[in-house]
């Protein structure tokens, strides 16, 4: 299994040549099942409702949706709408708006007969750019990890993660994973502390399954968990994902990441966030200003499991008319992240930092790898 | 519904005069079932398989469970044996000793004959004078809430809880919760975060559904969240519970204490603890020697909740074979701790504030409420 093969996708063109491909992420880990997107609609909802999630990968969907509404009708009109309808899906993640902003700006000037095909292209050149900014993250954390590993000394290297910015998050590799996998092709001995991310459980679901799948050994605990495991210094390193990083170094991430930024911080454990520079919004000046999405409470009061028996069922979990809320992102602020592993190489979160790293402009192709 | 009305108890002798009825918290919030405990075992089994828990509750079910276990057999060999039992039930919460020994050095001096009736007499003492302790926490506590609605100005004051030391953890009232029932019955606008308190749950099953019973406005969320409501300034206090507090003031409780500590002090919210005199172990210097249970895997992997159609079921949440970790408490550095609410007052939650709290001694029945 070596990451980057295509096998691996977790969106990709079907053979017929237009329509795309996903892996339906709210059936895992019970079962592995691909869907086909043919539609705007589809890819809308597809995004909505998590079906694909990850701010890199809702990107990519996001720049085929917008070629599946111009193959349809490439008009001024419904690429305005297809645009409108892909940026309302989900306010957080700024990847989404970036591939939007791209795909439009290079369909908008072309003839309306032109453009359903310059979007398949650049969708997938999007594509294809996440995979090698991904193994360019990955290169950049390996060196992090080897020195940690380096001043552990003997034993396995103790890594936890939050989420999952792993393959399933991104076209391929991850981000926060990306390191992890490279690391375990070279044959570091290292293991993962999964937290697993309520209320979705991306962790638990999704990191768990794609750790497996690849083999590298790795333990799901509960949120609650990870500061207590990295106060008994069972944590060499922590490395999260980012669903949008502002021009401070503040870093906006799935809830629950603030919370183990400071058991880091707390505990003098590494806190690093695997972003590439399409996760960077140099618009906001610090992470206070970034929206975050409130879900549905059913999330929270309800929860999706495999009985006994082999059915998956929805079970509730608190009192009937429980009332719940559900913020899906939290703020962490850059005086706790150690640093920001971006295709680029690893920079301080902080203006500095993000001011020392190359625009990702996105009607600018040239800063794509 | 008046707090302290022996219908709201969670353990109490049947009419028979000698079994126990308790509340089987594992069917929580699903279904409200009682149990009737007529033997040593069946205590035991209540307190490890968690139909009992909290570590207030586990004590008296402890002294009850000895009680039981004399009224069978009142020889010594079968008294040593049954404290051996319920020691072996839970290793963290420091009550069950407590209780244990004073029970035992009750009725260890007696002949045979009188031990029965003397472990009863004292287990209903213990539980009556749980409910006083609690009361007096709860106002104690009150002058803290009233202090913090008045700093706050207008508006409902905004309480967060983590896991359950409610009602449910104690014979009533609760030690946390204790201040929000007498706030409740003063007519104090407040509202309540529960946090689910995963793997177990006990804030999204058991203090929700108690909460609901008495009417008092609560919202769960995921463990992960709380930091993020308090640093969006939606939180005016915490106050949690406490399995062992040491000779320090370090606390142990719940998995997810210690991070919901760090974010309160990241944000400047005071983080109280309540705590009776019998959650204190003098005999530990420091938190960091408070033996941690590790429980079963499944409790990660599996989670049981009401379907659609009524039924409860058991589901798994990750991909099959998953290895997870259960470490049940974690340690709250006395340093991120406001002050300890007890029976007495409030203290600082340091080697001088526990100086400054008389003893508890479990074999010197005074200090008893």
């Amino acid at each position: 299994m070596h990451s980057g093969d295509t096998e691996h996708r977790s969106i990709w063109l079907e053979d017929d040549g237009w329509s795309v491909g996903i892996i339906d992420q709210t059936r895992l880990p019970q079962s592995f099942e691909t869907i086909r997107l043919t539609t705007l609609d589809e890819a809308a909802a597809a995004i909505s409702g998590m079906q694909v999630r990850g701010a890199p990968l809702i990107g990519v969907t996001a720049a085929y949706g917008l070629a599946l509404a111009l193959l349809r009708n490439p008009d001024d009109e419904a690429l305005d709408a297809a645009r409108r309808a892909l940026l309302a899906t989900r306010p957080t993640a700024v990847n989404l708006r970036w591939a939007v902003d791209r795909v439009t700006a290079i369909t908008r000037p072309l003839p309306p007969t032109d453009r359903a095909r310059a979007a398949y292209e650049e969708a997938e050149r999007l594509a294809e750019a996440d995979v090698e900014v991904n193994r360019r993250i990955g290169e950049a954390g390996l060196a992090l990890l080897g020195d940690a590993a380096s001043s552990r000394g003997e034993g396995r290297l103790e890594v936890l993660t939050h989420c999952n910015a792993g393959r399933l998050a991104t076209v391929d590799l991850g981000t926060a994973t990306a390191p992890l996998y490279l690391a375990h092709e070279e044959g570091m001995e290292l293991h993962v502390w999964v937290s697993e991310t309520r209320p979705r459980n991306q962790g638990a679901a999704l990191t768990a399954w794609e750790l497996g799948r690849a083999g590298i050994p790795h333990t799901v605990v509960v949120d609650g968990a990870g500061a207590h495991l990295m106060a008994r210094g069972h944590v060499d390193l922590c490395i999260v994902g980012a669903d949008r990083v502002a021009a401070n170094g503040d870093v906006v991430n799935k809830i629950g990441t603030y919370a183990k930024a400071l058991a880091a911080r707390d505990n003098g454990v590494p806190f690093y966030v695997g972003a590439p520079l399409s996760t960077l919004d140099r618009a906001l000046p610090e992470g206070g200003a970034i929206p975050i999405e409130e879900r549905s409470p059913d999330e929270v009061t309800h929860i999706r499991g495999r009985t006994s028996g082999g059915s998956v069922v929805r079970v509730e979990l608190t009192p009937p008319g429980t009332r719940a809320s559900n913020p899906a992102f939290d703020l962490t602020p850059a005086r706790l992240v150690t640093g920001l592993i971006t295709e680029v190489g690893v920079v301080p979160a902080s203006s500095a930092g993000v001011d020392s790293l190359p625009w990702s402009e996105p009607t600018g192709r040239p800063e794509l790898p």
